[in-house]
């Protein structure tokens, strides 16, 4: 594979012909269940749910199957506490069984209809290798882990005891669905004729089994022990892996620990942020005036600049990052935003800043809960749009957590990951990687600019995390009688009446 | 005084010829206090003093003498309480001796050159009347009982003991100030030669001791017992009365109870909030995209028009209302805005209807605490500039505070009260007018449109106030362990630091 171009963003630009590819590897949002027929069709694809949303691909930000998600942790706190204990202590309106939950509520027909439902990573290589036949597709163990409550350690999926609590249904469901679920370095099937005619590609070539793009973009950056990878976008995921055969303690609040689900022989560990540039973007869409510029790029250039121009605190003012609920530690999509600190000169590109500051708080938050658990966080290397686009941002974030903060050298890193993955399932005959970690060597790096922290920027970032810690706590956790905890949720109750 | 018209807004057009003019009335916004010299020349305007901004005017929204303020609040704790029970158990930095000791320490050249201190008030009538010497300015109760604690009970200004406790030349002042200060229907001379031929006005016609406009306001709009007159513009003031032959409790947190302040034979009572159409202000110049219009008059009208159409609490937002601190009921102007709910999808013309929500929030925790205080409000008259030109801001407050909401007929209430008073100091003979009240029940009136309360948006209301009092009580008391009331003073303290 002759390195051809480096182009500046970091990102090798690859000349080969399309017989040299030997393996494909697949990563996509989740968790992202469709429900599929007998033979795989996606409902969406009938004539019949063709415009049913319920029947299309149920999105990860879909947080519609909050009270099912309240239902299935309530249930599993009584019967099943270990199943929680591997996702941070609440079971999420974003994941699988809440989102098939609410499908069968507000859509008993689709479920009826629905033989099975597969995740969209699973999905792709199956319909890649010609054979989407539910009982015939390899699911991936990074969405069975992390999202459909799948372990080893209880048989793979929640048991039919369990399911039937929540409905009937569902126990009926579990036998439709799988019994394994494996990591991404094995084989999800071979290119089929059809798809290697379409691709211009070989058949017959490595299809890796499919996983999460964060997961994907962890082993692209890099990942091992002792490294937090961050991919930062429209929302933020966390990673790191700990070695599988030492003793790691269930962390609470951190969305899930899984076995294999980023490299084969660790443990994963996912956490994360549910809004970071999704909250910049509704800032500057819906609350920057023309005097910072006419377009999104324009408005987003002069904040940055003007904010740059201000010393931590300077604005007087904090944000809770919560536009879109909280994912970690608090595992609450039904928290809100919160500014606090404006006075009648408050300006744009301050608060600007001071959103880009709660972001960076919340980063903070999650690597405090996890070290305290006992995975040392030794190096951060972020990946992602903001990442690559956003220097204030990570000048920020080395500000507030006191770390330097490297970027993966590619602009891609997720499909450099799960390319990596396609590489690692077609064999060392074949690839010349006898393992992921080999592989990663070979292909993933960091740019050569780092953000180090200033130190006294960050001395007033530590006292003013004192300060978010407090709101956080106050409006996220029940310490605080329960109050201020409830000031949020009954909002969102009385705008949902009123809307 | 014929009426030759009446204008839509409801003001009346006289045309009458200058001859007819009996007396002139005087109101200025306050505490306004101004260093002056001997001859009561302002310093601003000597040549040596020219530039220097602590030789001017101290104007009423000034808040740099915080540190004051608690330094006078915390010595009269504990040496004069009976000072603080009339200003609402806290003294502000708005006003006199807070302003008045802040200029000693910052500009001693100043302070050393001030032979005397006049309210802004006190001085216009004293320059109609030809004669500014200080020792000859005659005095108004308003000023001086609200701002500058002022009681007949303790024999006027604080006595030199307390005065020498913050500085002892402010003790020295207090000979150079004065002894007497009397209510608006008392003359404070009479119109110069000069200044007759300078305003076209017959020399000699009377000039009523000088107030302030608020006060001067609730007499406009017609006050009585039982009628809370609240002037609405970039700040708010709320004005009641009392009957003095009564027995009235000091109210804890309202600004001040001074007897005559309003009406001659009344205990006034001054509540009010720091920021209601300034807030606005802020948002529509600060944070309001070119998607509502370009200009300040179109975005306002645009987002009046869109949060119009929105159901109470459909917004899931609640603001407090405390951008430029709270004046009543926490008497604490190191206190700062707050926005909490917002999502992805938060749009400008929500916020600025939860904007709104919070100031009329704000306005009802006044009212109940005036109730809780034994004295009924029976019915609100609203006078200003968001009176006249906001229905929305009407309705909402009608809806929140479950009471309807008259407007007084004239767009220049105040100045109508400071007529008023011109025409009573001018003495029977003259005007006619026997007494306050009857030159109220002539000149004064409402419109016909009154905004009265929707009960189905009053249940919402009266649910998102018991939130709002939860923030309020949490972030501007020190009930809840003193922790979350500390956030906002804490970054206060951090940005000044930055800046």
């Amino acid at each position: 594979m002759p390195r051809l171009n480096r182009s500046g963003s970091g990102d090798a630009v690859w000349a080969i012909s399309a017989d040299r590819v030997i393996g494909i590897g697949v990563d996509t949002t989740g968790s992202t269940p469709m429900p599929v027929d007998r033979d795989g069709t996606p409902l969406a694809c009938l004539p019949k749910f063709k415009k049913n949303p319920n029947a299309m691909a149920w999105l990860w930000k879909d947080h519609t199957g909050y009270a099912e998600a309240a239902e299935i942790t309530d249930k599993a706190r009584q019967a099943r506490p270990q199943f929680l204990a591997k996702c941070g202590g609440t079971y999420s309106s974003e994941w699988f069984w809440s989102k098939i939950l609410h499908c069968k509520r507000v859509a008993p027909d689709v479920f009826a209809a629905a033989h099975s439902f597969v995740e969209y990573c699973d999905y792709i290589p199956a319909v890649l290798a010609g054979n989407t036949r539910p009982e015939s597709i390899v699911r991936g163990i990074c969405a069975a882990g992390h999202k459909a409550m799948y372990c080893e350690e209880w048989g793979g999926l929640p048991d039919k005891e369990f399911l039937a609590m929540l409905d009937p249904d569902l126990a009926g469901l579990r036998d439709r669905l799988y019994n394994q679920a494996v990591p991404s370095d094995r084989l999800a099937g071979r290119l089929c004729d059809v798809w290697a005619k379409k691709l211009g590609l070989k058949p017959g070539i490595a299809i890796a089994v499919g996983a999460f793009d964060a997961h994907m973009g962890g082993v692209g950056a890099g990942i091992r022990e002792g490294t937090l990878v961050k991919i930062l976008g429209t929302s933020t995921c966390d990673m790191m892996v700990m070695r599988a055969d030492k003793p790691l303690a269930d962390i609470p609040g951190v969305c899930g620990i899984v076995k294999g689900s980023i490299l084969p022989d660790c443990y994963g560990i996912e956490a994360g942020q549910s809004a970071v540039g999704d909250i910049f973007l509704w800032f500057v869409n819906h609350l920057v005036p023309s005097s910072y510029g006419r377009s999104q790029d324009q408005k987003f250039i002069a904040l940055a600049k003007a904010a740059a121009k201000q010393k931590p605190g300077a604005h007087g003012l904090m944000a809770l990052d919560w536009n879109n609920g909280n994912r970690t530690i608090l595992v609450d999509v039904r928290l809100s935003g919160l500014l606090l600190g404006q006075t009648l000169h408050t300006e744009a590109h301050e608060i600007y800043r001071a959103l880009i500051e709660a972001t960076a708080f919340g980063a903070l938050t999650i690597i405090n809960r996890i070290e305290e658990y006992g995975v040392p966080v030794k190096e951060i290397v972020n990946c992602g749009g903001l990442a690559v686009k956003n220097p204030l941002l990570m000048q920020i974030y080395a500000d507030v957590t006191g770390r330097p903060m490297k970027i993966s050298r590619s602009d891609q890193t997720c499909a450099v990951g799960a390319a990596l993955f396609g590489a690692v399932a077609a064999g060392p005959d074949v690839s010349g990687f006898q393992t992921v970690g080999e592989a990663q060597d070979a292909i993933c790096g960091v740019r050569s600019k780092v953000f180090n922290p200033d130190p006294a920027a960050h001395a007033v970032y530590a006292e003013m995390y004192t300060l978010y810690r407090q709101l956080h706590d106050a409006f996220g956790t029940a310490e605080w009688s329960g109050r201020m905890n409830q000031v949020m949720k009954q909002l969102i109750a009385i705008r949902e009446r009123q809307r």
